[in-house]
């Protein structure tokens, strides 16, 4: 299946644009899973097992498993494993890279660990996006506006009259040949997501920065999507995986998961009867 | 010690500026070596123990390991450790991520593979660059102008009348407080070369692109030193590690990077010549 179309597949069927990144970090995880390998694939499947049917994607974000050297690889394998097959996994690792080396990277993300899509930096340019779209079914988000403060020291910088990522944007767009890439936008930059939204068709946005990080979900939902024509995933981290630090910890991610698709499910159906008046 | 007076300390015992990329590719190595795990461990440390006497630095790049699964990511580790510990290793994974993401980057980087040095993609702006900086003794190399095809497609363009890549450089250079950064520019700019030299001190340049992708050596070392008055390190990989298809690989990569030094050296010993006369 196109990668487009399986992300809109599972967002239709479980009623939810949310995506859950799998940052396991050992300094917030509920005490008895905290220190070892074990530990980390339980708290994992946990909240796999307790969010399944009410997200669309998983994104394990790569440094966090790269922190525990070869066993946290095979950690992220095993994990990867237990994901249901309709259920999107982005592998998190904004890698870029020469042409001769994001090959390599490409199949390291979608051979081995078997991911959907990867996120990929664009700073190296085409030839280092060129190799992950020679793999079928598979799609990159390539990062745009970030939600960090550092997004301000060169993203934002203005090139003639238009900012940088404008133009990231825009040749994401020109070389989104095969239906098969997407865009990373902050929901920290709410307006700058509808700008760049207008210009990009019906690619995908993967919006982090809601949460921990401060962006306005309802924001980040109307401005990402066009008031619902277009897809997005919005991804939430810490604020669903430590939502519980007790023992309760699936259950408190599932109800938090439920809380955002509320919102979000809400929205929609306001948006919908505007346009129906 | 200061990371870049470790590399200027190797760069004077081993009278060389070379660092060699431990790029394993699968479709290179010797047949005899291409399959298994400890193939690739009896070629990298062949090449090693071929040449750790007349190199400053490898640089392993972590797609070709991550390729390969957990297997890949602890051959690395072992690889490393039959590294001298006077000689630079620079992890090259070109990571960039936000602040508290950035951390675990940096301590998978440092504390686990135990690379002096690392390179990072600066798109992602000041905090996804700071936390490896806090590492005592260790340095970052910054993607500034790459030396492949798609540099153009970003790093070219022009705010005001500066490219992208010089408010790179230059906000590396302001950054650069604790004298434990670098920058990552290509050979296949010699002349965009010799203008970041210009703007950023004794700060260690680490120019990959001379060999397989064209760049022209000895303008590279002049450029990249400005006539060996700064510190510079020159990449190569496929050039001396698949000198040879054959049994021989060791001695003819030895070979190649004797070669090398002596184009290096001789040019800086015709520079010292010009500067007494």
């Amino acid at each position: 299946m196109n990668p487009v179309n399986a992300i809109k597949a599972i967002q239709e069927k479980n009623k939810s644009m949310l995506c859950v990144g799998l940052d396991l970090d050992q300094k917030r995880l509920p005490q008895d899973y905290a220190t070892t390998i074990k530990g980390w694939y339980d708290f994992a499947i946990g909240i796999i097992e307790a969010t399944k049917d009410i997200v669309c994607a998983y994104k394990p974000n790569l440094a966090f498993f790269e922190e525990r050297g070869p066993e946290g690889v095979s950690l992220l394998e095993k994990i990867i494993q237990r994901i249901p097959d309709d259920i999107i996994v982005i592998a998190d690792g904004k890698r870029g890279d020469i042409g001769n080396t994001a090959a390599h990277y490409a199949r390291a993300s979608f051979e081995r660990l078997k991911a959907d899509w990867v996120t990929i930096n664009p700073y190296m340019g085409y030839d280092s996006i060129r190799p992950f779209l020679d793999h079928q079914g598979k799609g990159a988000f390539i990062l745009c506006l970030t939600s960090n403060p550092g997004s301000r020291d060169f993203q934002l910088m203005h090139v003639v009259n238009k900012p940088i990522y404008m133009y990231v944007a825009e040749k994401v767009a020109y070389w989104n040949k095969e239906d098969n890439l997407g865009l990373v936008v902050g929901a920290t930059h709410p307006e700058q997501l509808a700008e760049i939204r207008k210009v990009v068709g019906d690619m995908p946005i993967l919006i982090p920065g809601v949460g921990a990080q401060g962006g306005d979900l309802e924001k980040a939902v109307i401005a990402g999507t066009d008031h619902f024509k277009h897809p997005a995933i919005i991804n939430v981290s810490r604020s669903v995986l430590y939502a519980s630090s007790e023992s309760n910890f699936a259950e408190a991610a599932r109800n938090e998961v439920v809380k955002l698709n509320g919102i979000i499910n809400s929205l929609r159906e306001s948006e919908t009867e505007k346009k129906e008046e």
